[in-house]
């Protein structure tokens, strides 16, 4: 993808041995290999340079990286576990790389008042981890937690599929520690669940891609660890069916119901015939289905999900239904669900959205996108999955079958187009989960109200007046 | 209790028609009996004064006042139910008064989504019974609702009863409409649960006490209304025996406990002693009590609610408890908690603190702060009570019985010095939910990180260049 920027001046030889003096000769590379994999991101979309990737240990290295490239005005991409989608993670102009990976340290855990202090560097799946090695729940969880960090989900705002019970990463971080452009460090690590002492800076710099500043620790909320889990896959006709058991499930289950995933026919088939191991729970085929959970402190979850497909299959909302009857069938489920994403590669191009929208405004809105892609592409896929429960759906639309993958994808903007113009209409957002990064930053003005891109530029000049904050991303 | 703050200048004769015509002269008060219920709280701690009091009845109307005091550099004091205890609402300084009560719209309720876009205006109350009227939960609860208004619960970043399971007034907000100081309208009232298009502006707004812009609207999340409420009043022996019984609480309810509070046995006695028709739901006096409240969506909190107790008692923690048997004696269990503010006032000066600290520190704080106090003026009554589940207490402490409340009330601030000293010591906030006003802002920069007050000074300068809004607050 072609990233119009202007290309960084070459870094001179004497500032490269500067910065590798503050993390060490070992910390700091510079050969091609070893840059490599921090320039590159999995799905080949995006590919940047670096002349430099330096892997602090330290806050008090960052700091001093941060100051020492605000007195030369060299710009900085910081990355946590390069996972992100949307390209913000990438040096397309030959920025340093600051690789948070280092700082992964886990400094504290106080189950008493369920929080947890986590450095950015540290993996989502070992978070998740130490919460449960405490009988606590950390509740974030997205597919890359296998190798994405603390750091890049706040700077990213990570949503995923438990957002719908305990909201997205923003909600999950009661304080912050970051180091600013010029040096500066924030301490605002608080572990504290009320704290009026001022403006909530904290927030300012969660989901703000790394253009703020660099968050290098943080206070995560621990939630009570359930005791039951029960998980259904349902079969029914349409996302307005869906939207109606959803309203059934969060009277029932309320607080409990900790996912609700929307899935087109065409997206569990998908998943069927390219994962491993992947077969539909259900026998016959439906238009759609739903995967949804409870999660409850006691063992009263079968009896709420029962009652709720009961209360569906009454009211004909539902048609067919499967209760996991075991881990194992859980973790089938769950996995067919997981893979939906890559199962859409081996069907060719694949244009992708990650659009939010009203909750009572999906079923509207898939039907209008859908005839609009369609119009504008004959023949063209339509594959939408998502978190039907936050009014998040990604919208992937693959290719027409027997098309051409590269004319099909060149239309990636015209698409985008089409579908933006569709989710404005109705009040949502361009971007629900994934962030803005460089891959939606030129649609951004034209779709975020104009006092709100005022205000943000006056926050990036207020906060990074040199512009050294992962340049080009967002703004 | 005195402001110091250079005067603003009078404002003349002809700013006070333009002023007035854009609200039309009904609702721009001049005459002293019209603005005096604007200027006044209601426990008489503070004193403004105003030549002006608008109320205008539109987010037009509040953009166009400021517009013209931006122009003639007119300092504004927004205004909701005027219930604040830090002064926050208030014109120490003859600044202008924008009441927003007159916008008291409820603009939409969409029972799809479960969200409600209310005007600044809309009193607390009424959000709560619209809610109710659709068989859905505005769970925002604290003593002043039948007079604060959603404008100042949102620019407080109000706390309340009913935090420990659903959040602070910033976790319900959605969305939100701001008039900003030059005039301009931020138009960001979403209704999405997942928006990741830039930065967020919403937190900055809310909690902010006025003085970055005046909300005029906001999306607010409503939940599902529970079916079963279940209250109990406990009496242990020390505040370390009530976290004991929040983690057994927790454990077995999770997100269905919605309130814990801790209460000592001077509050309550005050409350007996003092209220109208209150009395102790136990037979014999215990040291502490505990006020912990299950909210359901099925009919399981009972049998939930004697789990809890039932562990408590079994592992010596409960020394006596009392369930609600109907809906009455709940209340009276709930008056007691409500009147304590209240009750204080007959036994004499009462010096107050709101201040929160880690969850597992709540013991030691009160531990060392009733300590410190006694010390510093010998027979002084620490009342501490409040939300244990959220680290919140209201550590308030009344004049020593036949002193002379002038004296002790003059120690204000040599009392606060001592408890901030601890709370700080703890990592903890000196203002957990009543926020900073004119009370506690000469406070913030002894107690706040240096880098975040740079940063707040910033946001200010930005925000409002001219210094217009809600002056001499927080900063």
């Amino acid at each position: 993808m072609n990233i119009s920027q202007p290309p960084a001046p070459p870094l001179p030889p004497d500032l490269i041995a500067k910065f590798a003096a503050i993390v060490g000769e070992r910390q700091a590379l510079t050969s091609a290999a070893d840059v490599t994999p921090y320039v590159t991101e999995e799905r080949n979309l995006f590919h940047g340079r670096s002349p430099l990737v330096l892997r602090p240990g330290s806050t008090t290295e960052v700091s001093a990286i941060c100051k020492l490239a605000s007195e030369h005005r060299i710009a900085l991409v910081p990355q946590g576990g390069n996972t992100g989608l949307v390209g913000g993670q990438t040096p397309h102009n030959g920025e340093v790389v600051v690789s948070l990976k280092r700082l992964d340290k886990i400094r504290e855990i106080d189950t008493a008042s369920n929080t947890m202090i986590c450095e950015a560097g540290v993996v989502l799946q070992v978070a998740q981890q130490k919460a449960a090695e405490v009988d606590r729940l950390f509740p974030l969880s997205l597919g890359a937690e296998g190798s994405c960090t603390i750091g890049g989900n706040l700077s990213t705002n990570a949503g995923g599929t438990a957002a719908l019970a305990y909201g997205v990463a923003r909600e999950m971080a009661l304080g912050l520690e970051v180091v600013l452009a010029d040096g500066r460090v924030l301490n605002a690590l608080s572990k504290l669940k009320k704290d009026n002492t001022g403006y909530d800076l904290r927030n300012l710099f969660i989901g703000a891609e790394g253009t703020l500043g660099i968050i290098t620790a943080a206070t995560l909320r621990l939630f009570p660890k359930p005791r039951a889990v029960e998980t259904a896959f349902v079969g029914l006709k349409s996302p307005a069916q869906a939207l109606k058991l959803l309203s059934i499930a969060q009277n029932e289950a309320a607080g409990t119901l900790t996912s609700f995933e929307l899935l087109s026919q065409l997206a569990v088939d998908f998943s069927v015939r390219h994962g491993i191991d992947i077969r539909d729970p259900l026998a016959g085929k439906h238009p759609w289905y739903v995967l949804m959970e409870l999660s409850s402190p006691r063992d009263d979850a079968r009896a709420a999900l029962e009652a709720i497909l009961a209360q569906g299959l009454e009211e004909a909302i539902v048609d067919n239904a499967a209760i996991a009857a075991n881990l194992s069938q859980r973790a089938a489920f769950w996995k067919l669900r997981d893979e939906m994403s890559a199962a859409q590669k081996p069907e060719g191009g694949s244009i992708k959205h990650d659009i939010s929208v009203p909750v009572v405004a999906v079923p509207d809105f898939i039907e209008q996108a859908d005839a609009a892609v369609v119009r504008l592409i004959p023949g063209a896929r339509p594959v939408p999955f998502g978190h039907l429960g936050d009014g998040n759906i990604h919208y992937n639309v693959s290719q027409p079958i027997g098309g051409d993958t590269a004319d099909f994808m060149s239309r990636w903007h015209e698409v985008n187009a089409v579908v933006f113009d569709i989710v404005l209409r109705m009040g949502g957002s361009i971007s629900a989960e994934h962030g803005i990064g460089v891959l939606k930053r030129d649609e951004l003005p034209e779709v975020k109200d104009k006092v709100a891109i005022e205000l943000m530029r006056g926050i990036k000049a207020m906060l990074d007046p040199l512009g050294i904050m992962n340049p080009g991303k967002v703004l």
